[in-house]
């Protein structure tokens, strides 16, 4: 088996959503992620390690090594607990991300998991002022329960094929029944570009609609801090990916 | 396994004729089949999902999100019944190619399949106005059957290699004594070019061979509103694609 | 499994030399193999096909569809007989070709054979006069018996790695034991040249230490005919090459 | 199974210290480790041959082919004995490279080792005179041991992420709480260049802390001449790892 779940705590949840953001675009996708985790104090109960990530260890702020990991968080809520996804690498090519999004799914189905959202940017050629925010789903009564002023569900031919782990967990949630949608925001589509705003635009969206309460004033004083935070950890991403993208192309959407 | 095969409906049909069109040069084949499917009115029997197809997903008319997906459709004739294998993309690598093609064939096999006609396009340097239809196959009977004064078998020279599922389904084929045939018409060898006209042409062939009658002043009606609808579905092929030939370079001919 | 041997007879032979000449720079080795088997009249019996070999089909000169292969062809001789590695492609990455040497070598063991000699060409920056002839082993004794005024082992410096099958046969021979030596003549290093003149060194040297008789002049006369019938199929092959080098860099020494 | 490990002798270690160096940037890590061998007279005892190892021989200063090998030497020390890892390829790919460390690991574990440390360079945008040398680990106790005046931790934002055998050794053995540290020097970046002065600065640094006592001095008269030694097969290395970098990019730093 060319992956090694840890499970680090035996938990039981009520009908959770799963949330789902990896390195992609913009990070839109990450940031949003991140930030809910830090904002809901979500706690780790999964790491997932693999062969079938970068051979590589990134160095940390305390100078210390780290193994390429996804992670799953979770947050007991009042109505639907949450899930959270993520990590600071996708997995390394097709068949290792189909058979990473169908682990995902087992251990969605085992917690007895209602619904997915995945998040990720969608890259435009010059940095939008207010970035869109659009979403696809496996299921029209997903996208009717999200959809909203903020939240555009005319993206056909917004998008191209969502690369990644954001667009097949979606995917292959359907084979599933598993109600699943992705939501997509608008950022430049530089890869060192960050999708901060565009991540917010994500956040904003579902504050809406899940029980997050996530202080969206406070989220726009800690955008400058963010920002320095995560430009050195990406910097190193990019060099990762952009050795990464000359190998084998994966360029990410989700 | 990497394959995920889904019955739809269980058929017992008359030595039937299988015609595979996927994307590829030009798209002629995947063009065909499109157009054979739609007026024949043929019936979705099997869909094919793997771990060795993109890993992303599409985002349809309907703003919802579809797996990358190769379906097999049956249609009811008075002589052979007909087979059709569609979709909107190809297996990722070479042994996933291989692998698909056999299992194709086993499914072929197990409804006593009596012979297969593939269809692709044949790049050229510019537009050719009166695209020529070339044949080659694995067994010269079949040749014989379907070589007419509009179909051509001294494709020698004319073509390299026939890469993909269009050449290994007839290469793959021999090995099991089943007649097999591809029919390759000439395109414009760009990337974003349609080949509706070497379609026709293809469809042409058929038509003259097969009970399928189908209606060519129809179709020269519809090639308008064809290259519409196509258009915008070619343009994230051609985007997925792009990232995957950067990638792997796989050029597909058939 | 991902090969399939098919073996055409049964066949018992006397201490057999096997010769092996793949596609490669020149394909040196592949135009001295392929005179071999004309000259001395060798029978084809085994027949390897693969899930890793290129995913496509050739067209031939009866304009009919063939599978990428690789042969084995046999040859009773006084002394040791001859067994001939033959084909059209390589194994298309690392894992594969080192499985299909040791499959190759298996088959090897179970014919009793004694020795291995593997072509390849040696890419130069310009066409060389009067190319020279080079040879590398895994043992000092097959040099020793191979070596002469028409073939130098000071090879050290001249050569880098030797890739393929025909480096990988003579390093993996050296694990069971089997003396085997790889034979390189000088040729031209431009992707579509033809390495005749260069397999001609190699015949030579052939010629002087096995029983095989070919005859130098006639093969001379040859030149010119084999050089027309080759062009043709080598455009193939520098196509799907051209396609699979871009792809995957396999640039083959052997 | 796609790894051949061969053992030469059965031996028994007290508390070892394994030491890795495999080629990467500068080479630094093959230059230390080969150095080593020589000056404490280590010996061989076991040898690894892979299928996910370049498909690829060398030819050797005596002519000879040579199978591409990763090889483990051992030397009994006053204290801890010493494991030495060295090689003249990287496994090829992403999960390949894992499963090499496992079981590297595993074998470091049945010989009861207690700590390891791998080597590497930093490749600079031009040569440092006086090459900086930096470590980073899984374990703090571990850098408090290496830390000195000849060796920073302070290595967040100076590296990127470590790839290969070098920096998976250290992220895997953390899974297995294996104290392991990687000791990296500043060399040029440059595919050609060879890091002897980085590699020295590593050397430096583990006779400060381990007892091998190398003679620097004598290091530095033979700089010059295993600069000469090394430059050939440098050249074939940067040959091979030409291709496959163009193949698959592999920039190794570890």
């Amino acid at each position: 088996m060319t992956y090694k779940i840890k499970q680090l705590e035996k938990i039981s949840l009520n009908k959770p959503v799963m949330i789902e953001g990896l390195p992609g675009i913009g990070n839109v996708g990450k940031i949003a992620v991140d930030f809910i985790i830090d904002a809901v104090k979500a706690k780790k109960f999964i790491e997932i390690y693999s062969y079938n990530f970068p051979h590589a260890v990134f160095v940390n702020e305390k100078n210390m090594v780290e193994l390429p990991i996804i992670e799953l968080y979770y947050k007991k809520l009042k109505e639907n607990d949450l899930i959270i996804l993520a990590g600071d690498i996708q997995p390394i090519d097709e068949a290792s991300c189909y058979e990473f999004c169908d682990k995902v799914l087992d251990i969605f189905q085992e917690l007895k998991g209602s619904e997915i959202i995945t998040i990720g940017g969608i890259g435009l050629q010059q940095i939008p002022k207010e970035p869109k925010v659009y979403c696809t789903a496996n299921n029209k009564k997903i996208i009717e329960k999200y959809k909203s002023k903020s939240l555009s569900n005319n993206i056909y031919g917004v998008v191209g094929p969502i690369i990644g782990v954001s667009g097949l967990l979606v995917g292959l949630a359907q084979l599933r029944n598993i109600p699943a949608i992705a939501i997509l925001a608008e950022t430049f589509g530089h890869p060192t570009y960050l999708g901060i705003r565009g991540a917010r635009g994500v956040l904003k969206v579902l504050n809406e609609k899940l029980d997050i309460r996530i202080d969206l004033s406070k989220l726009d004083e800690e955008i400058t801090e963010i920002e320095k935070e995560i430009k050195t950890k990406t910097k190193e991403f990019s060099q990762l990916q952009g050795k990464k993208e000359k190998k084998s192309e994966t360029n990410y959407i989700g």
